[in-house]
């Protein structure tokens, strides 16, 4: 990737209806690694699927991408020219009512987890919820096995006071994966400004969404808006801890985003569930379409200012830099292990 | 240990009560790896329960074990002094009915699986069926599967049409971990002869069971018969395919023998299960009631005439070679995956 120089290309956020076309895309845009997500509402039963689903991808499309796991697997990745895959849940509903669960799950491959999607979970509330009354008991004791197992916590979708109980009570820094800043996209889904703050204060990382949803004026927004919107987020948390978390959907229709708003929690009328099919998924803008735009945001940032090492770090080394050290077990515990 | 000279002391099943007091045991007696049964009639789910139930042993008792799941894994615990453990089903019921799910949860800690556990299995026949079709359509897939995985294959309580099938169509050699041949323990569950020659013959391996209904004349067995079964053994297969698999069972009473037996499959009368209850585990010979006395048995062997460096191998230089490459994914797989 010309833009980044020698620092990789990195998007913390994926999600589509995955075939060789996709990873075909991601290796000519030049994509180092990738999170994507494999569990939406699923719990551990399901997601144990999900994840041999992944398995048999890999093995089908080892040409193409291949796992990561662990922090050595990033650089692996990059010198076999394959596109890293990172394995993550957009909610804690693989590990069910178990703190046991976060280790087994990130033996099996899943190496990221979200505390919350929207709603409540066990773990705190998420930012659509009616109240948000910050960690829960055993949302405390998972982040400290996830930190501990060195399972990544994503506070995206979580409620301000659950992401911030995170960032405080965390022995190591979270991310927000996918997301944008609240003076841009003015919802409970936007990131609240003490959030951004706190973040950054803790050697955390934002990753900025594409999603047409997330961005001021949505489909009419531009990539122009978008590059000052980071220029504006790093005036505030320095652009050290930003990355991009694209959220791009590809390859789904309505039903999709009805499983995703809805899952099984929600008794959704007919007539809605078929309003969802018949609109089927949203647009992007014409400016990000898949994952080779990526190149053309890497310019535009360089456009409103950003210096290339700047636009470098933020199109995939900062996220490079940061997933090294947090996919790495806790070394306290490690040396314990390794102690006779 | 003194009789194995400089070879480690490998017992490939035991099955308790898990207490601290048992991993004490094992690192007085010298043990360097055990295999451990973690499921006999589990699905996918309740199998993550108990691999997380390890996970926290391998926590609180840090000092004294340490997981085998890799082969570099074995001669590490030696080189810590601690114990090794490796983690298996006596069932295939884990996978429930995917083939995925033998990567998934090898990756999450089992690394040992039976084909079937004395009743018809979604893969073949148990050595208890009324029948046995040999291993079937999915038996081939997963046989395969668990060949690439490195998930080694078990062909203990096993039938013995399905145990030949597993033996001619694996791709690396299987084991027999626990079970006695047909000649010492005439039931279905003893070996019968075309098995322990096919063992041999594809460099398998057969490990004698010591629980006092695999014994012939149960209780009044003596340690001398028991080694003289051994020696017969020995020029069926030859020594260097045969190790110990004492199946010894601690700190259970009849329920758990009653939960063996039957599992969830059968309707057991109440009766039937107070039976259980009131009878109780059956008592060991004196000359086998714990770990230590592997030490009594290796003496014995030589007594009847193997020489040091058989008993070494018998008493664990064998498994210990078996595993370190049983427990390997197959490279063939491993190759492909590091091109690029």
């Amino acid at each position: 990737m010309d833009e980044a120089g020698p620092e990789p290309l990195i998007d913390a956020l994926q999600y589509a209806d995955w075939t060789r076309a996709h990873f075909a895309d991601w290796h000519a845009a030049g994509l180092a690694a990738v999170h994507v997500t494999v569990a939406y509402h699923e719990g551990a039963r399901e997601t144990l699927t999900r994840l041999a689903d992944w398995n048999q991808r890999f093995r089908d499309h080892a040409d193409l991408i291949r796992p990561v796991r662990a922090p050595e697997d990033l650089a692996a990745a990059r010198r076999e020219g394959r596109v890293g895959v990172i394995l993550g849940a957009q909610n804690p509903s693989p590990i069910e009512n178990e703190a046991g669960l976060v280790q087994v799950l990130r033996d099996a491959g899943l190496a990221v987890m979200q505390l919350t999607y929207n709603n409540l979970s066990l773990l705190g509330a998420g930012c659509a919820e009616l109240d948000d009354p910050g960690l829960s008991r055993m949302g405390r004791e998972v982040l400290r096995e996830m930190n501990r197992a060195g399972m990544l916590v994503d506070i995206a979708h979580a409620g301000e006071r659950t992401q911030l109980d995170a960032i405080e009570q965390a022995a190591r820094p979270v991310a927000l994966t996918h997301g944008n800043p609240r003076f841009f996209h003015d919802s409970p889904r936007g990131t609240a400004a003490p959030v951004l703050r706190a973040l950054a204060e803790t050697g955390g990382m934002m990753g900025f969404s594409l999603y047409v949803r997330h961005l001021a004026g949505e489909a009419r927004c531009t990539r122009r808006q978008f590059a000052e919107m980071v220029a504006r987020t790093a005036e505030i948390m320095g652009p050290e801890h930003l990355g991009i978390g694209s959220d791009l959907c590809r390859g789904w229709g309505g039903e999709t985003i009805d499983w995703m708003r809805n899952g099984r929690w929600r008794l959704v009328p007919e007539t809605e569930r078929a309003a969802h099919r018949a609109a089927g998924w949203p647009a992007q803008p014409e400016w990000f379409q898949r994952t080779t735009d990526l190149h053309g945001i890497a310019a535009e940032l360089r456009e409103v200012g950003f210096q290339p090492r700047e636009v470098a770090g933020i199109m995939g080394g900062n996220w490079a830099r940061f997933f090294s050290k947090a996919l790495a077990a806790d070394t306290a515990d490690t040396a314990r292990a390794a102690a006779e």
